[in-house]
């Protein structure tokens, strides 16, 4: 394919898509910014998050692609809202917020892309341990879904899915991001508010457990 | 998961699908057909083909999702109108009318629904051989895809994709289809027309080659 230099960042809106992307920025790729409007709770927010981190990151493109296939599915309580958003700590077992396969979803759409962009290089901000324990955020899933992609895909394709925080703690991911200037205040994490973060969902435990082990305040505001 | 008796079935509409479907309804499954709009250009014909082949079979549930990422994307002769379905006869490489890691797509949200249902087997009617050399329609990709699907769902999850027809001849699929009195009179395999088939296509060469080579007359109308 014609540019090895260009990646497609699947961004969220959230502090870990959000560093993967800077961070594949500074090894020189050009960004095509990828966001899934899946219909979840806080998905304005999300958006209204991604377009300002595009615009501090400069993209070179940006694609918004809405799936309706979730919120039919539903099952799962980030987007069924008949389903609470838990408050209570994060436990052991696949939480109530895991959306069936949802990454293998997006990453064979981001291989299509890939495909029509000609592009060899997909970035996931995903994180292994300190996690919500979701089995799409391994390093093992990502390498078969690449392996799969690269033999299902034109003999041309010759696919890398890069998940450079994979192995990291969440403290480590607040640090990273402040050594290479990313705007975390432009980055949204709560699973139910879209205002004021809530504090107490797991996505928001994690993230001022990370802040907080960081030893660095979050700049964002908390209810 | 609950029931080992229920296989999704990914139906287009087509010769292929259809027969998987009796095949697996024949080994004892119920059916839970999955039907894909992706906007592509007989879809209107293709499902009511699905429709009524799901009645024919007595299905014990169906889901039509519509997918409007290929339309968005291009690249196909199939999704794009403005890219000519081709007439001249099947050529070695991939063609236009390739849309990009559709399988893998498809596969990637019918396990989100396998998943939900707890069901362990999916259905697909690829044919890697007297094909039209997609390589998302080869064993080697199915199979790789269910480990993958297996690695990123939940550890309950152990599914298993059949693909009965993978290395069967298009003239077998004509044979095997009528020893099981499958309504190929109900079928949809035009690229391009939605009334009566065009006959020139690829899709349509390759079954017509397929009654030939049975020496058996396609019960549908061509041009």
């Amino acid at each position: 394919m014609k540019n090895n230099k260009k990646a497609i960042c699947i961004m969220s809106g959230g502090m870990d898509s959000t560093l993967c992307a800077y961070m594949l920025k500074e090894q020189g790729y050009d960004i095509i910014a990828l966001h899934f409007n899946y219909y979840q709770r806080t998905e304005s927010k999300e958006l209204s998050c991604f377009n300002n981190i595009c615009n501090s990151l400069h993209v070179k493109k940006k694609y918004i692609l809405d799936i309706d296939f979730f919120k039919n599915l539903g099952t799962s309580a980030l987007v069924d809202k008949n389903i609470d958003v838990p408050i209570n700590g994060i436990e052991d077992e696949v939480p109530i917020t895991y959306v069936p396969f949802r990454n293998g979803i997006f990453l064979s759409m981001a291989a299509a892309l890939a495909e029509k962009e000609g592009t060899q290089v997909i970035g996931i901000g995903v994180v292994q341990e300190d996690s919500s324990g979701y089995p799409d955020c391994t390093e093992t899933f990502i390498q078969s879904m690449q392996k799969s992609i690269n033999i299902g895909t034109k003999k041309e394709m010759h696919l890398e899915i890069k998940m450079p925080l994979v192995y990291l703690k969440k403290s480590q991911i607040v640090k990273e991001a402040l050594k290479r200037n990313v705007p975390l205040e432009l980055t949204w994490s709560c699973y139910q508010n879209e205002d004021i973060a809530c504090g107490i969902c797991d996505s928001c435990r994690l993230r001022l457990r990370g802040f907080k082990n960081a030893g660095i305040k979050d700049p964002i505001k908390y209810e």
